[in-house]
């Protein structure tokens, strides 16, 4: 008799963007004149052309497999060390932060890989995660049997929600218990916001205290503008003994569709076996990723090299201006409203409370069925999310600026 | 205190592949003029130049993602319904095999969904797999806990060893008691042997009988070139409520740089909670999907919908053609030495008995320092490997005939 993985029953309804998915697919169906001006300014997803650079280098890389002298089968599943030598240069040691090459595992998301990090920890782990927060953290810990069921919020037995707040700048208070692993995520998935060093160095001595490890989630680094806004855990000293860091081109440069992202696991990181040996966290990751991965498609770890060649590097650079453009129009129309406005800064995210208390699966349907803009309901992202909404300034300018238009001159408020 | 999944310490030495490259490192270390003329017929990896059908479409993707009107960012995770439907049809529906587009979970690689799969899978099932076998199957499931320790031969307790051997062609004997999850591969890797319909109907009718789940590895299907012998466990009547199957574009277009493969989950297939409830399985895949993954590369899945177009199909055709011919010349060859030699006549693996008695890593290391040339010692693949070795015959025809040239001339026996 083939069992199933019970945990999997504990999950609430949708994840949250299949759901949003559903909500638009039948409002078109039902209103094709709003379906003809919808704008979606939902799911994080980018849209504007990939950069010349990693196209010109996908090109030749076809090429090269076309030719049994340069033909690629199976690469290292850790990803080239072209690759590694790239990421581990411009993104860190350039930037004077301590990570190695054999420190980086190249992915094809990290969607993935925020997933798949559960599957080298053992059960017993209280598991901290801010709220709101980007759902694949809480679901893969409910599909691993981290939690007991949900309550009518959402949410569930047994994790440690940080809520984030206008109070705190989204950025949670150290816990007054213990925590295993915490979740981080800066700039903020979907607030927007960023952390400063001295809130960091918080968490790492907080983590370090408790023999915890942080992930790290910092696939919107490329957004941060501002001075003195630390990019990567790892510019916290000590950090490199309590840290795992989760990073992505898919934002950086547009590979949503094209998928490659990286896991940086340094090399002294040490967790516990339940009889508290102490035990080395890379060769669990290189194991688990040599085991069940192959490694991301050649033709792909070529485009995400190219992102580091200068004219990658300017191409990149314009594409993160241009959002971030989107976002300061985006943030200007709602305050133009009224409405409190977080985010959009260092961050291609605007995080917004919804006008005259109504609940932001409430807002919404409005924002589809009156503006016919889909957003993303900010309880979709946990509790504390209830009563905002997310906007992403992934979109055309003409897209932005007509948003910005219907929520100045259509939105009934 | 950050726990670490104990399981993974149970794991023995490391992962095959990894093992064999080690020592194939250290040999070249020191022997140059060895290494100058070594020829690699260990991991089965592709070697021939990709279809041009799959670079041209790639080229395009390549293309399309560069402007924004045809920009594609995130995919269905489980795929394109062009890439969907396209295997229902060329890999099932034309074949009279009933599998529909909705059942087809696109992903980035076989080793990746054999791995995946258990996620969905509860603890309490027992394990069966055949012996010799592919690694992943045994490594994770020991990660996950479904085992206990590992003997000195490399057996896990806990798990259902199924060994296959010449006396039953190896296809194993219906197990004497209960197994909850079977893993069975054909064509078969290592031993390059197949099933018969009547083999899988027996097994299909034991699956039933027990609520048991047949978890179908196909990726050698493509290698199928006699009649008479099934390529799909649905074309056997009843397995759509008790199989899972596997597939791959990797041996059968040459993408194993490439990264494309799907799972085929029947809609109608159950499991069973704890508490013995039913359960539908494709909803499960379906939420692990979603959520723990991201999809394939558009350019990439452009590339597998190309091996479907009239001119795909015949560059593939060729491209097996030219990987049988190999194995054929490979067969003969250790059979003139007087070699037991199975497989390589519906497969790319040929399946060789070492000689006067040998351990497989011995004649490992003798094949490497006397002949230089790479094998995968049968004992890599499990105790009932021992004694054996595999000869992959993805290569050149010139390096296939040099290794056919070595073994008959060379080869101390």
């Amino acid at each position: 008799m083939a069992r199933i993985n019970d945990n999997y029953l504990k999950l609430k309804a949708g994840y949250l963007f299949p759901e949003i998915g559903r909500r638009v697919a039948s409002f078109n169906q039902a209103n094709p004149e709003g379906a003809q001006r919808l704008i979606r300014c939902g799911i994080g997803d980018v849209t504007e052309a990939l950069p010349p650079a990693c196209r010109e280098a996908m090109h030749r890389a076809v090429d090269e497999l076309g030719d049994r002298a340069t033909f690629k089968g199976y690469g290292p599943e850790q990803g080239y060390a072209f690759l590694r030598d790239a990421i581990a240069k411009h993104d860190y040691t350039d930037r004077g932060v301590d990570v190695g090459a054999d420190e980086i595992f190249v992915s094809d998301g990290s969607k993935c890989d925020t997933g798949n990090i559960l599957d080298i920890f053992g059960p017993g782990n209280r598991i901290a995660i801010t709220d709101p927060v980007y759902p694949v953290y809480v679901d893969t810990n409910v599909m691993i049997g981290n939690t007991g069921g949900a309550d009518d919020s959402g949410a569930y037995a047994g994790l440690l929600y940080m809520p984030c707040t206008p109070e705190n700048g989204f950025v949670p208070a150290i816990p007054t218990e213990r925590a295993d692993l915490i979740y981080l995520c800066y700039p903020n998935n979907p607030t927007g916001a960023t952390a400063t060093f001295s809130q960091l160095r918080d968490w790492v001595a907080y983590a370090r205290s408790n023999d915890a490890i942080i992930l790290y989630d910092a696939a919107y680094d490329a957004y941060i503008v501002e001075e003195g806004v630390p990019r990567s855990i790892f510019e916290i000293e000590g950090a490199r003994e309590c840290a795992i860091e989760f990073r992505s081109f898919s934002k950086t440069a547009g590979f949503t569709g094209v998928r490659c992202a990286y896991t940086v696991v340094p090399r002294n990181l040490k967790g516990r076996t339940a009889d508290g040996t102490e035990q080395l966290i890379h060769p669990l990751w290189a194991r688990r990723q040599t085991t069940k991965f192959n490694g991301v498609s050649y033709i792909v770890q070529k485009g995400a090299e190219a992102v580091f060649s200068p004219s990658g590097q300017s191409q990149v650079a314009a594409l993160v201006e241009h959002y971030l453009g989107n976002a300061k129009l985006l943030r200007e129309a709602c305050q133009q409203r009224g409405l409190a406005v977080y985010g959009g800064i260092n961050a291609p995210y605007i995080w917004v409370a919804c006008p005259s208390g109504l609940g932001s699966w409430e807002f919404f349907d409005r924002m589809l069925q009156e503006i016919n803009v889909v957003i993303t309901p900010g309880a979709g992202f946990g509790a504390a999310g209830e009563g905002y909404f997310r906007i992403s300034a992934f979109n055309s300018r003409d897209n932005a600026k007509e948003v910005c238009r219907r929520i100045v001159e259509e939105l009934r408020l």
